[in-house]
């Protein structure tokens, strides 16, 4: 259900639809697009933050953090209240969101690790088909700016999965450290230093700057996809914009510093919404708004337990790591002006599903020869019916942890917050939550909805049956 | 500081602060204006929710609740992030409204009792002077059409104290309990029926039905609500609408059954936005759109002991009942369109504060002979200032729990769950948070920052110091 906030412009729905049955024609050996192509292939733009919570924004009601740019977004697109990463952690989410497969069949997963250090000897693998290869495949120019996490060793980068160039980090802004003699880790979480972190800078698969400068990087990405956005302004073009901010360690430029009312935190957030605008407005600016759809969302919930350093997920339970809806449930806003109409809603989609909705949008090819878990969000976005999504599966470490059918969400295994030990706890019966009424995952009425328990167990169940997993990939690590 | 949403029309501020001065030899003794005064004199409506909680609103960050009346009030006018009822529950809260005052001044508090039950003695006292007095000297033609709950004693009714008319109910819809044989209270609560609350319908001081039917009363205040503004459109008006709901037990009109995802206490919700838009849809076909200030605004934080059927306080912390933000920060919605720009804003303001700004808006006369602890918000409202209000006392049953100054708040002593045994736990050194950074009042910061701790004791003390209090009267029960 999409709750109108804006006059309807239906008329443009039908124009789309009539733009997927044109382009699906459309291949890499067209690279030179008419000018009435690029008018009906959309540009499509992903921008991702990394532990960015349900609650960070404006228009997701946070009290003091401003974001005008995204709530611009928001205002003028569609904002969605049940968008989920398909992870509660960072490597697993970005596999699923560029494979539209859960991050279990790609092998994006361990069973010791929970993501891809600067030490593992895996990657993406080759045979895994991004949204970039699809696109590109489509006609498309890919670019990723922005951090990569899915393996960092040559035959994994982004150049080697469909991405034309790249500019960003391998992995997560904590990791290559080298901190002073006796500094805790937590100590230089708090009161980081640029060098304490050797993180590379990679201009595709080039490294342009070691420690990279993090205060700048928030900068330098929005020039980059500005500088990419201007180059193939001529040609339709899919840019992967996840930001590296605002994971800890928090740095922002000089503009950014005491920006906020709400602390180191809400600079960075900010920094990352002034982001988004240069975006905007450099699609504003070359002409192609209307033609452009930008989506952003995060890749996991708040790292809650750096405390005032960390996010908030709003109303939602805990965060980053936990399979709680804190964890995985996150900001989705899409925003194509004249195409989406303004309003909210409520249905399910998942980052998973953009892999399928930029290719249906591009008229790219879906993959045959491999299960796909992401549906086509298409009916909600142009406001023609509802999700193909009424589930949601919650993995952690492999291992399902939880299940959502519809208003029901349960809970077989959960875990207290990320980053503080793991007080694992398996619940027998399962605990039950119905996601309508109790946002906050409060009150189990397992034992009151036997009926229901039994209806979302059992889906549960279907689902893992049909789930192929890859053996885990995140724990091999070593000297290579 | 106000974030910019909209284009600026800083014209119109000069016209209003001419206003002000032309208008204040306005008085009752002139009870006919000119088509020209009405053009300058500001209606006020002031509506309120009972019990609804800060993240209870599509515009604050609920996810399910659909509020597209309160989001257009929002988009279109003023959102305040930091507005605050002056009292954790009902009976105070209302006092401080309607008089500018803390409640402890006029003894509208207990040490006994937290509210005026149908029993109580006692009841707003005649001299104290409310804003519907000070309006209606000032020429403005004035109403209530909701919950009174200040006495309900003939001599403390709404029409004893400055409003031309009253429609509505006393005290709460929970009162006046006559349950089945062996009904406990929280059964009813949740399997309510009419009969088991034998709460009057009042038109001025005559009973117009017993028990009221709470399914209708939502829908009947709409009506009367816009039946006023019909009446009254050619003359200055003061409305003053405190909807019944959503406290408990919920009812609803059949055309919000199963309205909302949310359930029933969504349901409620959504019918207190169609009564709201009722109210704009009136002001905008009477054309009094741009001549009428509406605030909305919640007499205290959510029910939360009530689980599924209580509200949301948001990201903030606990509910109705406690001192902690999410018992007494509310939503605070300003909307005049032309004169108010769109947009959002953090500066501190209070339900307390409307006496004073609508007193000025309104060029009435404040009075001189007594405290007002009300500051006059017009600056933050026409952006041409910051907020007096820079301090926020949080009392309850007459006793100073907590004190913010700035960004930072000071707890003395916390109470939990309203509803639920108070574990009452006096904080010696008092619990000081940093609202700015942390907004769930999660991470203790007393030990740490000892200068500003003992800068907020030092203020609170001063607070104290120039409180007057009046003997307390919720405590006088019994026959009378």
């Amino acid at each position: 259900m999409t709750q109108r906030v804006r006059a309807a412009t239906l008329g443009l729905t039908v124009g789309v639809m009539h733009v997927l049955v044109s382009c699906t024609s459309s291949s890499r050996s067209t690279p030179t697009p008419t000018p009435e192509d690029v008018m009906r292939t959309p540009n499509i733009v992903i921008i991702t933050a990394d532990d960015l919570g349900y609650g960070d924004l404006g228009s997701y009601g946070h009290p003091n953090i401003r974001t005008p740019h995204l709530d611009r977004m928001a205002d003028e697109g569609q904002r969605w209240t049940s968008f989920y990463s398909q992870a509660p952690v960072c490597s697993p989410s970005r596999a699923a969101l560029l494979t539209g497969r859960v991050h279990l069949r790609s092998g994006m997963y361990g069973r010791q690790q929970g993501v891809f250090f600067p030490d593992s000897q895996a990657g993406l693998p080759a045979e895994e088909i991004t949204v970039a290869e699809a696109l590109r495949d489509a006609g498309y120019a890919t670019g990723i700016v922005g951090k990569w996490h899915l393996g960092h060793l040559p035959e994994y980068l982004p150049t080697r999965h469909g991405f034309d160039s790249w500019f960003g980090i391998p992995y997560s802004n904590d990791m290559d450290r080298q901190l002073p003699n006796g500094m805790d880790n937590r100590t230089a979480y708090f009161r980081p230093e640029i060098e304490y972190y050797q993180v590379p800078l990679m201009r595709n698969e080039v490294e342009l700057e070691r420690p990279v400068n993090q205060h700048t990087v928030t900068k330098r990405y929005a020039d980059e996809a500005v500088a990419f956005i201007r180059a193939h302004r001529n040609e339709p073009f899919f840019l992967y914009l996840p930001h590296t901010m605002p994971h800890m360690p928090l740095f922002r430029s000089g503009d950014f510093e005491a920006h906020s009312s709400a602390g180191i935190y809400g600079d960075v957030i900010e920094e990352v919404d002034w982001a988004v605008g240069q975006v905007l407005d450099a699609l504003d600016r070359f002409g192609l708004s209307e033609n452009t759809l930008v989506v952003f969302t995060s890749d996991n919930g708040p790292w809650t337990s750096f405390q005032t350093h960390g996010g908030s997920a709003g109303p939602l339970r805990h965060g980053k790591g936990t399979t709680y809806e804190g964890g995985m449930r996150v900001p989705g806003v899409f925003w194509w002006p004249g195409t989406i109409e303004p309003g909210v809603t409520q249905e399910i989609g998942s980052a998973t599903d953009l892999f399928t909705t930029a290719i249906t949008l591009a008229g790219g090819t879906m993959p045959e020869d491999r299960p796909i878990d992401g549906v086509d969000l298409s009916a909600v976005l142009f406001d023609t019916g509802s999700s193909p999504r009424e589930e949601m599966a919650y993995y952690r470490m492999g291992e399902l942890f939880a299940f959502r059918k519809g208003a029901h969400k349960v809970h077989f295994v959960t875990e207290g917050r990320y980053g503080l030990p793991p007080e694992r706890t398996e619940h027998d019966p399962p605990v039950m939550f119905d996601l309508r009424v109790d946002i906050g995952e409060r009150y189990n009425i397992s034992a009151t909805q036997p009926e229901i328990l039994a209806a979302v167990i059992a889906a549960a169940e279907r689902y893992q049956d049909r789930m192929t997993a890859a053996e885990p990939l995140f724990d091999l690590r070593g000297e290579r």
